[in-house]
């Protein structure tokens, strides 16, 4: 039997043997998780939330087929009434979660669960899996959105993502994050992202010559032609761009743009700007692509090399310099008791919370509070209820609306923080009574532990 | 209409773009492209292939369905006889590859597509996807397999890694590399895998004490059970394990193993192996986990911490130290013409080739040729055909097989490169005849760069 992507048996095994024990136990009172990140990595001064719209679609449609439970009895890890209780199994909880394009900091949940025990246990592996991913590569595109700001950036990375769903949600968790398009069809037909393309080398390749791998492809896209002009020699190739161009006018085909892929990229579109130009075509686009990212765009922006547009790939997808974040997806309440995980070095904050952040006059974000849930704080709330007892709450905002909402995100970031550098962290003030709350159950919790094993 | 995540779609618009120029222009001879590394991460001494099977599963069922051409002709891009043409588009062409499992090195091809033009250059953008996640996994995990060889080693990274796919195949290629198994379910349903799981902090959280919950887990999984020990106080739960062994064995239930998941992962585990070996439980396997790699996993076996499995995650699934390789898939002939690509620092090597390594009396692996398909020389010939005319070539030797010839591969290697530092390349030859055509090609292009452009 051949399991699916999607299938609900994409979790991790743990999460089904304790889903186990509690049927077995009757346990199931409402359990809070929430999901945040513990700590920046080196390289990065804020992060981006993204991934909420998947991790929705995941809950509303989670159910287990008559073939997941097939195969489950196969693996006599379970028992039949338990697998019969799955087959009736469907996430009824609620969600609380920050709008997909927020900034945000370490310790703050970006997304909670309250739902009965076994259901916001059950989908810890998939929602982790959804949410992690999508906030680490919107948290690198925002990097290189911010490096080159005025630049048209497209999203390269299909070949090398890591498998097909990290190719099509780098797409769009980059559009969120302000890029302009990708080159991956499925990503854009899927989240209605624009998409954009090229030619390869092997095209020009095939070709007894360039200059007919040109007109080639300029009679079969008039519309949409970018002439990728490194295969052989950069400048030579640009030089019959511009022969080309002349004589395709009369046929009202318009060279939109040309590509460079390898090379200094700086000097070479220097030197392309200038043949263009000098043939008449300063209309035509300067595409740059090749092992890109935020820290050689700065380079290129700095520089004022006169490109309009890059294709950011492998780098951007796979968050190359920081391709994971320290996330947890922690109980926080069980059967309305605060619960406070004690491991060595992985404490974490107790109980329902709300994140406060404080804008100023300007516009600027100037600090965050991590409260408990009930007590109030001036300044936005970060965290909204977007599902109620299994199902969303309105519409979902649209990933348009989203984008525009990250924009506006990183507007309002400091100016500090905008730098690639790693500079003094954004400060996130723990209120007083979370604080107080830790510390009572560290004190009972240690006494409970101490006390002799109860009889079963 | 939805997109799913296996559709034919999941491609570059461009492959789409170039095959509608080339259906245009006629042009459908036969191309060959090969998939090679361009140059080996510094933290890597060596590659492992890895992948194969998934890419001939998508040459075999690559097709366009009626929903695929509709929401094509949406984008106007396409014409509509081209979009008839791919209704019928199959994958015909022959595959030569190294099997699964080989150890390989910067310019030797691991896989050859020899194909009409057009199926050929569609086929690029997904088999680079597979070919390359599977490969950086693979060659994560064989590191990891060699810094701790006598530990089991279990996959837990689907949490993070990069969407459901990665997780899916990063359990494959690592077991491929010599894990023991993993703890994603569908993965192991999917490929036959053994499928581990422990339990997560919040089991412990939610009962009333750690006892109560490690006795309800020992009694719902009496044949399975292993106990997470750190979620308070790692030695007073390791105390609590052995008072509870000596209660439920009466009831014929056995602890099968504790996990430690925080804190000083080796002085724990030996103060937990005294508390265990003292409680008369010597055959209680002690598991760690927690952001390990083969860096963490060296320092442990070397101090001889007594841990006999580990949970490697996502660092192995994210291959967090190089999560991506410089590889490509490279036009090498067309029309039975030899082809090279000469972009400044992305020249190839031209022509179908061959790879062939010479082994030493003791079974190491001391240099290998990379020569032109037809020259021959003494050693094992690392490319076999593995699909002929679109049909696989016999039985996929399967998962087993191809791990047990990973294993054979490491054995093989130079010691010196099997440190995790970086070391010395292996010498990898280039075939005089190799770089006669390769300056050849070089010396006729030069004049043909040069010519004025022709008419169509």
């Amino acid at each position: 039997m051949r399991v699916p992507l999607d299938s609900a048996l994409l979790t991790d095994l743990y999460e089904l043997t304790m889903l186990q024990a509690h049927f077995d136990a009757g346990m199931n009172d409402t359990a809070t998780f929430e999901f945040f990140v513990r700590a920046l990595p080196p390289q990065r001064n804020f992060l981006m939330a993204a991934g909420l719209e998947q991790v929705l679609d995941y809950l509303e449609s989670l159910r287990f087929t008559e073939d997941d439970l097939a195969l489950l009895a196969q693996t006599h890890y379970f028992k039949p009434e338990f697998l019969r209780s799955l087959g009736t199994l469907r996430f009824t909880g609620n969600v609380d979660a920050m709008r997909e394009g927020t900034v945000f900091f370490p310790d703050e949940p970006i997304l909670r669960i309250a739902a009965p025990l076994r259901e916001a246990q059950f989908v810890e592996s998939r929602v982790m899996n959804l949410l992690h991913y999508q906030t680490v590569v919107a948290s690198k595109a925002a990097r290189i959105v911010l490096a080159a700001p005025d630049a048209r950036l497209v999203d390269f990375g299909l070949r090398r993502a890591h498998g097909s769903e990290a190719a099509l949600l780098s797409a769009r968790a980059s559009y969120l994050a302000g890029f302009s398009g990708t080159a991956t069809l499925a990503a854009g037909l899927r989240f209605d992202i624009p998409v954009h393309g090229t030619m390869a080398h092997s095209y020009v390749q095939v070709h007894p010559n360039e200059i007919q791998a040109f007109e080639d492809f300029a009679h079969s896209q008039p519309a949409n032609t970018t002439l990728l002009i490194d295969t052989y020699d950069t400048e030579i190739a640009a030089r019959k761009v511009v022969d080309l161009a002349r004589r395709v006018a009369r046929r009202g085909i318009t060279i939109k743009a040309v590509r460079i892929d390898s090379g200094d990229l700086g000097e070479h579109a220097r030197r392309v700007r200038r043949i263009l130009d000098d043939g008449g075509l300063p209309h035509v686009e300067i595409f740059a692509s090749g092992n890109l990212d935020e820290y050689r765009l700065r380079e290129l922006v700095e520089a004022h090399a006169p490109i309009d547009g890059f294709g950011v790939g492998t780098r951007m997808n796979t968050s190359a310099d920081a391709p994971y974040l320290d996330c947890a997806y922690k109980l926080v309440e069980y059967a309305h008791q605060p619960r406070r995980k004690r491991s060595e070095g992985k404490a974490t904050w107790p109980a329902r919370k709300a994140v406060y952040r404080h804008i100023d006059t300007h516009g600027v974000m100037t600090r965050d509070w991590l409260t408990l849930e009930d007590e109030g704080r001036d300044g936005t709330a970060l965290l909204e209820p977007v599902m109620v007892g299994g199902v969303r709450r309105g519409d979902s905002p649209g990933l348009a609306a989203s984008r525009d909402h990250a924009r506006c995100q990183l507007q309002a970031l400091p100016p500090r923080l905008r730098v690639l550098e790693s500079v003094d962290s954004y400060p996130v003030e723990v209120s007083d009574a979370l604080q107080h709350l830790a510390l009572r159950l560290d004190v009972r919790a240690g006494a409970a532990s101490s006390r002799k094993p109860g009889q079963r």
